[in-house]
């Protein structure tokens, strides 16, 4: 067997400009093998309160300095240097631009005419390595058409854009989030389900070929898109690109925690070794449940009144229909029964993340539940 | 020629529920004639921020207490009270949910599977009054029906609703709004683009028939999606339901001017004296020329840098190609040339608003432009 | 034994107006015995996100509808609705007047000069009833002419007038707080140190007689300094008037415990026992330690540097000197030992509360801690 | 006459630390001459939306590049990375610090202990140049003390002291500020009240011998203090130290403008020429009326009531006692007279500044106004 060489560099990506005038940049790890393999890309914290995804790539590259790797992996941690910084009052308030609400996570490029183009013009011999070569060449130069718009580009999506540049050259891209309070979970697309087996997270959501304008749904849907539209067109070949894109919520915002974050490392590598990013495996994945839902399935519980609510369903957690989920103080009432009123479960479900803040106006998400869930 | 009576009434319309758990609710102003006449609704203030409309609707109702009123017109002030209430700073956080960045006017119902659905059972021979009321009965049920969720409803979502329950059984709807630093313009659907000329609103933007989310749109795209289709359907009968919803941007945010608001009021009157509001035309729409253009050519030009800026191209000015629109400082080389960089014109424009903060970062939407305009 | 009769009532009171033009009001719950005894006033939640004191009144409120209570209870939740209403993000931004980063807790009327001249005028022989009926009617005055001021009062002053017209009334006062993640601790002015031990709070802050802005000082200041300048003036007499004023924290902001607040209901109903407000004992305080500092040595531990924050010290727990209480990740050199720094004790201490976010800038307070503390 | 060198020098201080670990610095213009003369220290934008003083410094920078120098210029624009790049909504959150509501300008160095250890110390003969040298490294060896803390140092003051040792070494102090809608006014401690005439500007406010935390109180407090304290003890010696700080504030806050920056850079240069920092005259002050207040008689005038208001009274203009300041909207009564309220001058007053939002809770600061007002 050959030994790898493994190459370490890290750079700065200017990915915004604040009020100062001043570059914001991020850093750029980088970790290159001698030896042919998979093309990985990871990043965290678009959402600047998400911060564990930092933690766990801190575990990623302490693990990769040693690891027989294979092909080439990139790690852009606390990718959103704005949101990161964004404090209101002792938290940050990193789901979207301050200024017009616009989230972090929304405006990566998706072109469908664009795509549509460029299949229409693809052979049914076509060499599938020259294809994925000749098909990323395409997008990437749509995204840089974008960038180079005369009129510019809104903050976020020159963000997203620049890192999505990265992104689509890889062959597996991870995107780590957290929910408010959660547990770990991770988003799927459908055609890559047998993947969400390699890593050690419960709970699965298994989502469509639809662009909603996130880092996930970017890389894949275009491959997607392209597997699907050439196999309608030529269905005697078989056309496998191997490129997956998953969104990873490492469990809640607000904190982090090194050992969690060592295993959510391990659960990690255990999917990369499966993909054959390793000479060999580094780790195996765990056996355990993995609760399934389709994305439809994955539902918001809102509440119908304001108040302030103890939410006793714990993430995680099976919750039968008809059980109290949570309460909510009327302070108007206390003195007789109408003092608190109780939120109960509109099916048997799993509630995934509940609202961080006990303070709740009417029509605030309080929980995301699966729901018609299933073992994958 | 018959005297008209007109009856007032105000009551209240509870729209949301605080963190207090006290309901939010907003006066509904209505004026209803024992003539028979259009169904009018006007609202104002869905962006916190935009206070003026406030003062119009309070003009408005000054001349609708001695005008010689025709069928009914409802008004709505300050029709977002979580918006309107959240300071952050001194400044007004009106333009979204702080909680999720929902912006506040893009939650309106629309369902164009339930419009296909209601549209394939009407009758080539039906009485475009009672279709009328059959539609409105459809389209306020699928509201009722969203409002009703075992699952709850978000706040945006909720507040919209139900004031959209309104709006819908009105011929005519204003939403009154302002731009941060801006012009006066208004939003005007292609189909009705001959009532721009009874504003004295002097820059039109003409709207396809696309739903984004905004009243405006809730209320038109259906009923022009109603006609289309039934005249593609029989194209031998003229469909026409005189259904209008306009967005009007009544200049700028964070300020209210009585006398202004009376001349936006005059404005209005002049318009729904031409819709036949009235039993005798109050004002009729001044002589003036009205820019034109079509969404696709009102442009943002967006910060390149981030800095500090002068805004030296005011609302409402012409604009050649290469003028300098703003100035940058860079407060890294005060000594030098580079200290101050300018922003040009990429084409002949006019300028409708820009941002009202002088401190930008890269990506900020400075301009929002008129190209390729016309008149009218 | 006479039998107590005891009144309830619930009234509402004004304590600001919106931006919308409605007065906020605040339920006012009063429970009034035909027995003499303590008056009692207890609020809870001026800072808006410190929410659990919402929950302790729910929980007192039960208990005194059945209580022997002697004299009277006045309770007022949630007393800010401007705060709790403040969204940002998905948090509560409570504990600042958002347009002016005035503290909420800070704008409570003490008049030195006021007090100086009362306390010129009491004879030697004054009947301590009648004195602090006339010194309370003193004090209200002062506050009711900041009221009237021709040229207007400030939000947060305008608020905290309002109750503290009530709270001076009352011979024992409780501002129930959180601290951000937190363990339970008292603020106990010097001269009352002994009552600390009838609450089961196992931290003990002893403050002296400086007044801040707070209500508990508000309180009690006044008191203190009569109480001190009479002793001075006739020594001979021994000037006590019984008044007593804590600032109660309750754990931690943004969540709500219906059992812990059980808990803490028991702890005050305890304290309450002891100064006589029952005919009979509702609880005894339990046998616990309490550990103990004075104010001067209850020390903020800020952060040296920017970064993201493991708190690894837990609230209420002994750390010894040089122990690491907690540990920043650094971004930018991930790949080599620099990535972890550690911050450690400076001496022996307790914290007792830390900041409720990761994400920090440099000069944040990391941890509130009990220094030379020592068994009450 | 002795021609003067000049010699410029840029470098970068670090002022704080972001959440990503990464430094923030500030721009430190530097001009020193051969010739001796006065050191003079001029920052802006300690409050981040405060911008128009980098315009002014910008100026102040190209007329220094060629005048004939004495002493010492340190400029240092957009002295507050943190509060400048606060956007919340559309406009900056600059007054605070959004963590905890600490004005960025309220946390300098001033100890009153310390210096009464100084004075006891100082010789009645002491040399005057000596004892100034000696004095500012007393009060700087303080600053560093306090920096220097084991358990660290919060935000605002970490970057207030590290500009405040810059500032302390110099004989003038201007902090240039913005209002929120403003006239052009400023700060003046009553010793230097002579020196107002050297400005250009129409609206003087004299301030005592008080510390309240800014950074002109910090500067001139001390040497006012050593001053009077000499001359109590020595008073056969005249105690002059020639050292003067203002806070000027340069119109209103979220716009610039290069024109009237311009203005403002001769009349800092003005009063520059007057005060010998140039080997002739660069120019002399405008012969204009200068209105006059003493601190005491410089009133907030609040709303009493919350709604929408209209600001009648401009910046700077002369009112007399019961015209009508502002209008207010009450959106629940537009069909009668109690739609609209006003609000009167309590006296005769010259309005300097009023609020930026038509948007106002009751107890909002609507106008800060110049009572008792007089001519310099």
């Amino acid at each position: 067997m050959l030994k790898s060489q493994v190459t370490f560099k890290k750079e700065y990506l200017v990915v915004a400009q604040n009020v100062s005038g001043r570059n914001l940049n991020v850093p750029v790890y980088r970790f290159k093998s001698n030896v042919a393999g998979p093309k990985v890309y990871i990043q965290s914290s678009i959402h600047g309160a998400e911060v564990q995804g930092n933690v766990v790539i801190y575990h990623l590259i302490q693990a990769l300095q040693s690891a027989p790797l294979k092909g080439e992996v990139i790690l852009i941690p606390n990718c959103n240097p704005v949101g990161s910084n964004l404090k209101s009052g002792e938290y940050t308030l990193g789901r979207f631009d301050p200024v017009n609400g616009q989230n972090w996570n929304r405006a990566y490029h998706f072109d469908q005419a664009s795509l549509d183009q460029f299949i229409q013009q693809v052979d049914e011999n076509a060499d599938i390595k020259l294809l994925k070569a000749r098909f990323r060449e395409h997008v990437k130069q749509g995204i840089d058409e974008v960038l180079a718009r005369e009129w510019g580009v809104g903050l976020a999506q020159q963000l997203n854009l620049k890192l999505q540049r990265f992104a689509f050259d890889a062959d597996i891209v991870l995107d780590l989030h957290n929910g408010p309070v959660s547990t770990r979970h991770i988003y799927v697309p459908e055609y890559a389900r047998e993947s969400a087996r390699f890593f050690n997270i419960p709970h699965v959501i298994l989502i469509p070929n639809l662009f909603a304008g996130a880092l996930d749904e970017a890389t894949f849907c275009p491959w997607w898109t392209l597997q699907q539209q050439l196999t309608d067109k030529y269905p005697q070949r078989d056309w496998q690109f191997g490129v997956e894109a998953f969104t990873v919520e490492m469990g809640s915002q607000e904190v982090i925690d090194f050992q969690a974050g060592q295993q959510d490392a391990q659960s990690i590598l255990s999917y990369l070794s499966a993909k054959g990013c390793f000479a060999e495996p580094l780790y195996t994945p765990q056996n355990m449940q993995r609760h399934t839902v389709y994305l439809k399935d994955y539902k918001i519980l809102f509440s119908q009144v304001g108040g302030i609510v103890e939410y006793l369903a714990k993430p995680g957690q099976r919750v039968k229909r008809g059980e109290v989920m949570a309460r909510v103080l009327n302070i108007d009432e206390l003195e007789d029964k109408r003092a608190v009123s109780e939120i109960k479960a509109p099916c048997d479900l799993i509630p995934i993340l509940h609202f961080p803040s006990a303070s709740v106006l009417g029509g605030t998400q309080l929980y995301k539940c699966f729901t018609q869930y299933f073992e994958l």
